[in-house]
């Protein structure tokens, strides 16, 4: 039995359901950020995003920090490249746009490859980008949220590191972190950035970041200062590594209530094999994924090779649009989100299946979702194919 | 009775101890961020934050977003001043070394103007610094954590208003809103930013900002984009302004959770008139004083008319440092925090009176810390005074 009140089963992508016993490790009494108890608890959330990212290097560097997820992008922006670089952004929806607005923030020139929509740029458009410019810094977002399209990051990453082996490697992760295959170390990656509220199962309010030795690097070289102060690394490299060295210091203050909730959801994802995780992952997005297909419904992204594994973005019937749809949803105790992406928003909805709404054998999340979609079509007049 | 688990009661400035039920609002199901219910809390959160500040001017614009206090400084330098402008820096301890630094960062010219320690730029001081310099803006620290020292705001700003009248009056609050007096409307001031772990009474996690009619022009009015992203007003400010008038938004996910515990604490503080939780927190602090005093000892803010009502820093006995005190202090279920300020770090502690441990009768932590401090003291070798 959960102890959370009777509420709609939250299914959109991020934030998602939450176990019990993280909801309740956010309600751990107060704490300072530098006694020994917290700074064992954050110590110990450091070494287990480790595990999570698949990094054994220890030259690897994790960083936990209160913002949300597009925080990371500053990370980015500000600490790995310098005014004037040149950064290739590969665009598979709404947030390559945004990324690609902060490092216009910062100073660096960031040029966009786009494919259409529902769609990924292809390797050899990639190749062809690579070779053109001096290029600092490729990003690639791993699940776009928008459209629910996925990128090929472990082929990419042999590609880039092939064709302009000084390119830093950046994977905005915030859709993809724990629930799709991502191997920090066997990709050799040199900068994933995510957040707490998706596939990690943690409420949001922080955001995560693991960075290569080769970043790490990187960035002590910088000829500029860092152009951001709350999200400088000069100011929070040392308290990660004495945070995770178990020793007290203070740039500004954690949230010890998120980082005890994280530390209950990471300790739950790595109880089992993150194989597992992975997996599990994959056959539900797949049994959803063929549903919507029998009701005769389109997704975004258009080839199951490109098709996320923690969402589903649907393009509604003809003529329907997520106001038309989503109430009656509601009505039947599922949360899906509406269309994110401008150009078509009004035409699709999207469905996360991530974390325990996946995972925990005791919830029927999927099921109930699938029956209330098909449910509520019919109910707006919608007629399933035979 | 709590519902809290027997704990070492925390009296450090911040994160100070929290109420049960702004505890259980945290571990609070979960929610879209663009839902109905939520959109709902955070516009209250937003209109009850304009009755915390004293303002009713609708000019004025309250922000709340997912991060630290140091983040409100970022949002300061980023949007209310553009490079190469001068900013006038009041010091009283080691926040206004750290603002410079932030404005540093984004190009903004920091001129500090310190007090010595324990002690606050003098009026004289500060208009003749002002006749100097076209400064666009000047901070001032209100109560500075690291020292205890309580800047005097109203009076300063009529003499910034009469000396210099285009400077923008940017107050520090981060450990005194909630607790110490601040008028924003009467004392006419342009930007407070604070956090949500001090006197208002919140997990930490959220940086919460007021910003006058004034400053909003002044940010619209620049020629230079905002130089933070994360920070930034322009990706910001129609999102508050949505949230305020019940409409669904999107820049970056907020936290939930942290949102309905702030909606908590803000309801609790405002059952009661603002005076009386003023006063409360005045009488308190008088009381540790002279505890304090009482016992032989000295604080760093060295007249009464500098000293904090919500923290007291105060010197240790000669010859012991925090790491002979805290010990036993621990021992006895109190929580103190050691020195900040680099120059005199071993030679002090911090006591923080804010929130439910000064303003709920149900609890005895000021009474139980000052016997703690007594005992504690003699136990570790000294000879209070007779």
């Amino acid at each position: 039995m959960s102890s959370q009140p009777p509420h709609p089963t939250l299914l959109i992508p991020g934030p998602i359901e939450f176990d019990d016993e993280v909801l309740q490790s956010m309600s751990h009494y107060s704490q300072s950020h530098v006694s020994a108890p917290f700074v064992n608890t954050f110590g110990e959330v450091l070494t287990m995003l480790r595990q999570l990212f698949l990094t054994t290097n220890p030259a690897s560097q994790p960083f936990v920090i209160s913002g949300s997820g597009t925080l990371g992008w500053d990370m980015v922006a500000a600490n790995l490249v310098e005014p004037g670089d040149d950064v290739l952004v590969l665009h598979t929806g709404y947030f390559a746009d945004s990324f690609a607005d902060c490092f216009e923030t910062y100073g660096i020139k960031a040029t966009q490859l786009k494919a259409p929509i529902g769609d990924r740029p292809q390797q050899d458009e990639v190749e062809k980008a690579l070779k053109e410019k001096d290029y600092k810094m490729i990003t690639i977002t791993h699940t776009d949220t928008s459209t629910g399209v996925l990128s090929e990051i472990k082929s990419l990453s042999s590609l880039i590191h092939r064709v302009s082996p000084e390119t830093l490697i950046v994977v905005d992760g915030v859709c993809s972190v724990g629930c799709e295959e991502l191997r920090f170390d066997d990709w050799d990656l040199d900068c994933v950035i995510t957040a707490s509220q998706k596939a990690i199962g943690c409420p949001a309010g922080l955001s995560i970041v693991m960075a290569s030795g080769r970043a790490i690097e990187r960035f002590k070289a910088r000829k500029s200062p860092p152009g951001s102060y709350f999200g400088s690394w000069k100011n929070w490299l040392p308290i990660m590594q004495n945070y995770e060295a178990k020793k007290p210091s203070y740039f500004a203050t954690p949230s010890p209530q998120l980082i005890h909730a994280l530390h209950t959801s990471l300790t739950q994802i790595l109880s089992k094999p993150l194989e597992d995780r992975f997996r599990i992952h994959r056959e539900t997005s797949e049994k959803i994924k063929k549903a919507v297909s029998d009701l005769g419904l389109k997704q975004l992204a258009s080839k199951p090779e490109n098709q996320a594994n923690g969402m589903t973005a649907i393009y509604l019937p003809e003529g329907m649009t997520p106001p038309d749809v989503l109430p009656t949803l509601m009505k039947k105790g599922v949360v899906f989100a509406g269309g994110l992406h401008k150009e078509i928003a009004a035409k699709y909805v999207r469905f996360g299946h991530m974390g325990v709404s996946v995972t925990d054998p005791k919830r029927d999340d999927i099921d109930k979702a699938l029956k209330a979609l098909k449910e509520g079509l019919v109910e707006v007049g919608y007629k399933v194919p035979a």
